[in-house]
C-alpha cells in the first residue's frame, strides 16, 4: 500500500521532472545538451525538489512558485555530481544505475556539462516570470552562497584533501555540513524565502531541522556504503573504502552510526513540533532518509 | 610615452583587480580559495572589465556601478580558463606566465577552483547594494546566457569536437563566435544594462561592435599562436597545432588572417562612429585588439 510519503514524493517528483524536461527545451541541440539531460533526467531522489515543495507547501505557497527554484537546486546537485564522479574527484563508473557521464560521454564533455548545468541553475531562477525580482535575488544569494567556496564545493575540497588521514568525528561532521548539508540547507530555505515572511519566522527551526536531516542523510550514506548492493543503490559499493575515505562507519562503527541517524531523526521531528502548521511530508521525509535502502 | 589607451587600461585594470581583491575576502580560507585567488589575481589583460567599464562609462555611468559587473565577467572568463587548460581539454601548463591552475595544485582542485569562481561570480552580482533587484537580474540573464550551454560552454564544447576534423572558416567562425565572442558581447552588454535606456538605444551596433572585436581578438589569438613566443604570450606557443586545432592559420593563411583583422577592425569602428557619444576608449581598445602582441 502507498503511503503518504510517497504519495508526496511521487507527486512532487513527477512535478519537479517536468519542469526540468521544460526548461531544458531552451538550450540549444547539441552535445553538451545531450550530456547535461543525460545526468539531469537519469532519476534520482529528487530529495532537494521534494524539500522545497514541501517547506513552502506547509506555509501554502503555491506550487507553481516553487517549480523553478526546485528544479533550481536539483540542477546544482546533478553538476556536482557529474563533476564529483570525474576520475580526478571520486573515478566513479556508476551513477543513479547507469554509467557516469565522463564514462557515457568523455572526460571533458562531463567537466562542460557540469559547468553548464550550473549556469543553467542561475539562468532558470533569474529568468521565471513566477517571482519578483527581489525573491529572484534572494535566492539566488542562498543557492549561490550554499553551494560555491563557503558550501558545497568548499566541502567537497575539505573531503578529498582528508583522504588517507584520520580525522575526528566533528571533523567529518564539519566537512559533511558544508559538503552535503549546505545544499540541504538551501533547499528549505529556498521553499521559505518563496513562501514569506510567515515561512522565515520558523527559520531557525527548519534550518535546525534541515541540520539534523542533512547528517542524517550522509551517515545513512555510508550505512548503505557499507551494507547496500550495487542492484539497489546505483552506484558502487565499498568505493569509500578504497578511496580510504573517512566516514562514519570507519569513526564510529555501524552500530553507533545507526544509533546516530534515530537520534537525528527524532531531534528533526522535535524541531518540526516546534512549527504549528501542517508538517507531515517533512516528517515523512525523515523517516524516508532514515530507513531508506537506496 | 603612455597613449590614451594604456591610461584607461591601467584605470580599469587596477580598478577590477582591487574590486577582485575586495571581494575574494568574503571567502572562508582555504585551499580551495587560495587555487581561487591563484588564478584570479594572476593577472591577464582584464579585457572584459575593459569593455563593461569603457560602455558603461561612454554613456556617463558611475564606475562605481560597473565594478560588480566587471569583477563578475572575470571571474568567469576565470574559472573558463582554468577549466580549458585542464589535461581532458586542452591540457595546457602554462597560463598568465604561470603554472596552470591543475599544475599548481592537481586536478580536483583545479575543477573545484573553477566551479566555485563561476558560483562566486553570480553571487557577487546578486549581492551588489550598488545595483537594484531588477538591474541585477538582467545582468545575472545576459551573463548566464553568454556563459552557458547557448554560449560559451557550447563552443568550448564545439571546439573540442571540432578538433582532429576539417571545417570551414564559418564554421570556425560559429565555433568562436560561442566561446570567445559571447562574453566579449556580454561584457559590452553589461555595461550597457547598468548605463539604462540611453545606452540601450545603440544595443545594435555596439553588439556588431562587439562580434567584430571579439573575432578579431580570436583571429590575433591564432596570429600570435603561430607567430609570438612563450616569453611575451606567457604561454606555450604552437599548442593548436599539436592538437590539430582549426585555426583561421590553417584555414587562411598568415596573410589573409592579419587582413580580416584589419577589416573588422574598420567595421568595429565605423559602429562606433553611428554613436553620438565619446566612445575613443572602445576605439583605443579595437586598436590594442590587432596590434597586441600578448
Amino acid at each position: 500500500m502507498k503511503n503518504a510519503f510517497n504519495s508526496f514524493h511521487e507527486l512532487y517528483t513527477h512535478r519537479v521532472n517536468n519542469v526540468l524536461e521544460e526548461s531544458i527545451k531552451s538550450i540549444t541541440p547539441s552535445l553538451l545538451k545531450t550530456a547535461m539531460s543525460y545526468s539531469l533526467l537519469a532519476g534520482g531522489k529528487r530529495i532537494r525538489p521534494f524539500l522545497v515543495y514541501a517547506t513552502g507547501k506547509m506555509f501554502d505557497c503555491q506550487l507553481d512558485k516553487l517549480d523553478i527554484p526546485a528544479a533550481a537546486i536539483e540542477v546544482i546537485h546533478t553538476y556536482s555530481l557529474i563533476h564529483d564522479d570525474l576520475p580526478a574527484m571520486d573515478n566513479d563508473n556508476l551513477r543513479r544505475g547507469m554509467p557516469t557521464c565522463h564514462v557515457q560521454f568523455d572526460e571533458a564533455t562531463a567537466i562542460l556539462a557540469g559547468d553548464a548545468l550550473q549556469t543553467f541553475a542561475f539562468s532558470l531562477l533569474a529568468q521565471t516570470s513566477h517571482l519578483d525580482a527581489n525573491c529572484k535575488i534572494d535566492l539566488i544569494n542562498e543557492l549561490s552562497h550554499a553551494s560555491g567556496s563557503n558550501g558545497m564545493c568548499l566541502g567537497q575540497s575539505l573531503d578529498l584533501q582528508s583522504e588517507h588521514c584520520i580525522i575526528s568525528y566533528d571533523e567529518l561532521k564539519t566537512i559533511h555540513s558544508y559538503k552535503t548539508g549546505a545544499l540541504i540547507r538551501a533547499a528549505v530555505r529556498l521553499g521559505m524565502l518563496v513562501a514569506g515572511q510567515k515561512a522565515l519566522e520558523y527559520q531557525e527551526q527548519l534550518s535546525r531541522f534541515a541540520n539534523h536531516i542533512g547528517l542524517a542523510f550522509q551517515i545513512q550514506d555510508d550505512v548503505l556504503d557499507e551494507i547496500g548492493d550495487v542492484k539497489t543503490m546505483g552506484k558502487e559499493q565499498g568505493a569509500d573504502k578504497q578511496l580510504e575515505k573517512n566516514t562514519y562507519i570507519s569513526l564510529l562503527g555501524l552500530e553507533k552510526s545507526i544509533q546516530i541517524t534515530q537520534q537525528l531523526y527524532q531531534q528533526a521531528i522535535e524541531e518540526l513540533n516546534k512549527i504549528p502548521y501542517n508538517s507531515d511530508p517533512l516528517r515523512q521525509l525523515a523517516e524516508f532518509i532514515i530507513n531508506r535502502r537506496c
